[in-house]
């Protein structure tokens, strides 16, 4: 099974990028694209994010071997509707969503006669839009397939291989386990970062100005991930609700253990975790999952 | 009011990194240093940190104008009551912990014949320890000075003269709202990090091979805080208790407030605060307090 046509449907971050990507790092496959903003698509034109821009879904989508739904989770139902009408039978759709489980009771309960493999490339910046997109996202990062029990192995063969074009490493895996993991690894440290920011902008004894001059402390990081498209983080809470509340349960456990070893005065539990999480910063240097430099490395500004 | 001789006690991240700072930006002053730990002078001495090593802390701050404390803020008030005998009256004592107002009381306390001036540079990494420290990390960075209501006023110029030099901006406040404004932009950022850094380590359904694997999805960000020295923040959070369980009450209803959200569907209560705190990037970024470019201008690695 070969892919020689890929269909992006919304280019963002993320659709934008897959664009740049294939065309740079797979050059011998024809990419179209849709959005369904008009304005999106003329600055996706102006960037040539894919070969061609189309008008319509329906055309963007006509004769591809591979759709790729790069919408908000929420908006995936229908945009798989929108595109039904318009496959040729065995064509493989797939999307970039970060929760899965939905995503694809959704895009099987839409498209009965296309072959339906969700999968989630675990990239991205605090950036969205169409001007966003670069072709080196997805490189060094993993890309996360999950294949139902009867999808054909040779099409997720071919999503594979796809995916490894763009320089990802793909891991199979099970939509519930996905969508647990990445509560863990990405959902719920979003959703802290925007309380955080949402509170500091809140108080009444310090003021906005003051948080943004002694951001340096700590706060400013938290800021770039607060600073994500809200739309699709909306999406991403609402559709992977239940891994979420079970890992937030975990975390506020932990907050109020830690709230109460600093109330009683009790230095050693502080402590004792502090010198445990170093650990884990390692492991991910070292397995090329982040910058060794110190504070990422950022510039002098 | 000239500050000729600067001492600096405990030689670690902060206390390396003013050395350097000074020797390169200052060039004309003395400066001598010390630190507790034998290894630690050593590794000082071999790096140049100070123009000399000493091996007391007696011979570190004879003849000084200006000493600095360079310790973990629980340990402020023994490196205060070791320098006491050695130091002419007048000296200007300072220090650099980042909870101001029991660090005033314990300095004051050991320190009558001084003009004890406290002082945080808002700076830093998450390494720690003699080999991290490097001249430019005050660099476009505050500083906060909190001078006592008695506080000679030329006594407070020099010190404010002093870190202007080596590229801060000071900032002079009541160490009360010092510990508060910090508790938000920095206190409480570590904690929560910490925190999930731990419950990610702890669950029995995700592995940590796989909690490493996806990081890219922002739980990376929180690993390099809680990366941090586990003493310094062990100290900082029991010496800034009633700040930091204040706003950490706030926070935790904000999150309350989402998990309600959360559990309801109600879509519009997350987007709302999604949207709102993308502004705080932006000044942030405006306010030349972080990197503008996507993801901290993180490499490829």
């Amino acid at each position: 099974m070969t892919i020689e046509r890929v269909a992006i449907v919304g280019l963002g971050l993320i659709g934008g990028s897959v664009g740049l990507a294939v065309q740079q790092m797979l050059p011998g496959m024809a990419t179209t694209g849709w959005d369904a903003d008009a304005d999106v698509r003329q600055r996706a034109a102006g960037r040539r994010l894919v070969g061609e821009v189309c008008d319509t879904v329906a055309q963007a989508v006509r004769g591809a071997d591979l759709v790729i739904l790069c919408v908000p989770v929420g908006a995936m139902g229908y945009a798989a509707e929108a595109i039904a009408p318009h496959l040729e039978p065995g064509t493989i759709v797939s999307d970039v969503g970060s929760s899965k489980r939905s995503v694809g009771d959704a895009l099987a309960a839409a498209l009965p006669n296309a072959i339906v493999i969700p999968a989630h490339p675990v990239a991205g910046t605090e950036n969205s839009g169409p001007d966003a997109g670069f072709p080196e996202l997805f490189r060094h990062r993993w890309c996360i397939v999950t294949p139902g029990k009867d999808t054909p192995p040779d099409a997720v063969d071919a999503l594979t291989r796809f995916w490894e074009g763009l320089g990802a490493t793909v891991e199979i895996m099970d939509a519930e386990h996905h969508d647990l993991v990445l509560a863990v690894t990405s959902h719920i440290p979003h959703l802290i970062a925007y309380t955080i920011v949402g509170t500091a902008s809140d108080l009444e004894d310090v003021t906005r100005g003051e948080v943004i001059k002694y951001s340096a402390g700590g706060f400013r990081d938290f800021t770039r991930i607060a600073a994500s498209n809200p739309t699709m983080w909306r999406d991403v809470f609402l559709s992977n609700r239940d891994a979420v509340l079970e890992v937030l349960g975990r975390f506020t456990e932990d907050l109020s253990r830690l709230q109460r070893a600093i109330r009683n005065g009790d230095g050693d539990t502080l402590f004792d975790l502090f010198d445990k999480t170093r650990t884990i910063r390692r492991s991910i240097i070292e397995e090329g999952q982040d910058d060794a430099r110190p504070d990422f490395g950022r510039g002098d500004h």
